[in-house]
């Protein structure tokens, strides 16, 4: 068995190695699982650099889902050899094996998308809490949100279009205007200090109550002042390396409030069975192909630096995924 | 009659001159008042330069609240000549009379301390509703806040005092402890970036949930930074003059949510009859001497540009008053 490993936190790219360790033995009622996919997310990096909101001990196994096939099963029915399945969260998914309860696993359909299921438990389900946790909306309603080429962005244009929420998309580039449109974007417009003033042109002036921000500093406060009286943004990431921001014309005569989102919180305090719904709902929408992240590029576990790095460029034009086995 | 009057927003004192006008014909239902107390509010200087939440059309004659004594009352026996009442809220109180309806008007208790009554609709209702409407406390729960000493911050020494909750109070010199503490304060520190390790210590590791701010800028995520998950920090100041920002690792991984309070949408969303329950248990409260703001000092209508200057200093010891009648 093959892994990354890292024993210290600090510049991702230095405290990676690449190592090899007997297998284990399958014990009753285990699953090995080849790994096919796992990407590198966002909190992936953060954790490596020690900057994230829970920390593993070290030394510890990166990668925290992915999809993987069964390829040995002992004394348990419930996955045969050969099913695919998803990796469970959290369990270290940047090697090439891992052995699991088998309890619990559930196969995948024959003909599953092994890349797009791969990234299904973190950006996903991020971006549909943030739809609905925080403003009720209704159809034909306008979220706006910044990073909008991101996954998690994506995934937020689609699920809207799904719901008829309208989304305002905030990008860098202009150049991503016609790729985002036809993804099922309303309006792209790119992030500037006038920015309030081109929401309230996209929308007609519509009230938009829920902003979504993965940048925070400036980037923030420009979301913040585009909202309506009540209005809520959500900041789930920071890109700019700043603190998220809102004016004090925002906070104070407009009532805007100003929340965050952590899927590990969510997960620490929704029922088990309301998560299991939401994923049986998302794993739908990712097998019918309402639901697709673009893939930058694949690396093998060896060439894990390379893949870090790729994950942590700007302007990048999707996920950088492991395939530790060399397979999809 | 004499009043400050205001035909255009800039700097608060070059914008403001003192106006004799003739006195308006009394109208049957009408009170004359002469205005007794009146005082400057940092949104009554806010509005004069133009950066307060809700502007009137000019030229105005500003101030919001104040105490005054009926002089002339015309066809009604809701008050008497002689009876001191309140001001009707946002009337243009720098004046030395008005005319107002007689009906509404509630006479104070002889013996009332008229500059203390003056203060009353607007930073004691600002500091009780912050410390209800966000999160709910229980007895012995901890309350974190800055600009300690200014008026606001008095008063929710008290309030909080009275409801069995501590207080952290943030203040800028070391020398204001040992008044705050007189006051009801159970602990007072000085900001600084170590505020969390500070607030932690003089709380015993206690989970404080709510933080009160009228600093804005880095100062709210120092709040917002020794807040335990799932806290709120209320920004109703900007005294820093920058926008109130969270760090992510609040805003994400703690769920420290950024709110703002404005009197003025609170009273635009509340119902008349939970508003006068709120005024009349405060001025309970005033009169029996549990809510008291220090005065600075006070000047008459003419010396307006003192008044202002004194207002807009740091490092008042209490609230600047006008006394237009010379009278308290």
């Amino acid at each position: 068995m093959k892994a990354v490993r890292f024993s210290s936190f600090g510049q991702p790219l230095k405290v990676v190695e690449v190592v090899e360790e007997p297998d284990a033995p399958l014990k009753p009622g285990e699953a090995r699982i080849e790994v096919l996919a796992s990407p590198i997310n966002p909190s992936d990096v953060l954790t490596l650099s020690g900057q994230y909101g829970q920390l593993p001990k070290l030394p510890a196994i990166p990668g925290n889902e992915g999809v993987g096939r069964v390829v040995e099963v002992k004394d348990s029915s419930a996955v045969r050899e050969g099913d695919l399945v998803f990796l469970p969260l959290g369990s270290g998914t940047w090697r090439t094996h891992l052995n699991t309860p088998a309890e619990g696993l559930v196969p995948l359909p024959p003909g599953t998308d092994v890349q797009q299921a791969s990234m299904m438990f973190i950006n996903p389900p991020t971006a549909d809490i943030m739809l609905r946790q925080y403003v009720t909306l209704q159809p034909g309603d306008w979220v706006l949100q910044n990073a909008a080429n991101s996954a998690v962005g994506r995934y937020v244009i689609s699920l809207a279009k799904l719901a008829g929420y309208k989304t305002v998309n905030v990008v860098r580039r202009e150049e991503l205007a016609a790729e985002l449109t036809a993804l099922g974007a309303d309006a792209v417009v790119v992030d500037s200090d006038t920015l309030p003033e081109r929401v309230r042109e996209v929308t007609g002036g519509a009230k938009v109550r829920l902003a979504l921000d993965a940048v925070a500093g400036d980037a923030t406060m420009r979301l913040g002042d585009s909202l309506a009286t009540g209005g809520v943004v959500v900041n789930y990431g920071g890109m700019s390396g700043k603190a998220p921001k809102l004016s004090t014309a925002a906070t104070i005569f407009k009532d805007i409030t100003l929340r965050g989102f952590w899927l590990v919180l969510w997960m620490k305090r929704t029922p088990r069975e309301e998560q299991r719904a939401l994923f049986a709902r998302l794993a739908g929408l990712i097998a019918d192909g309402t639901l697709k992240a673009p893939v930058e590029a694949t690396f093998p576990l060896e060439n894990i630096q390379d893949a870090l790095a790729r994950a942590m460029e700007g302007g990048r034009g999707g996920k950088v995924l492991l395939t530790p086995n060399g397979k999809v």
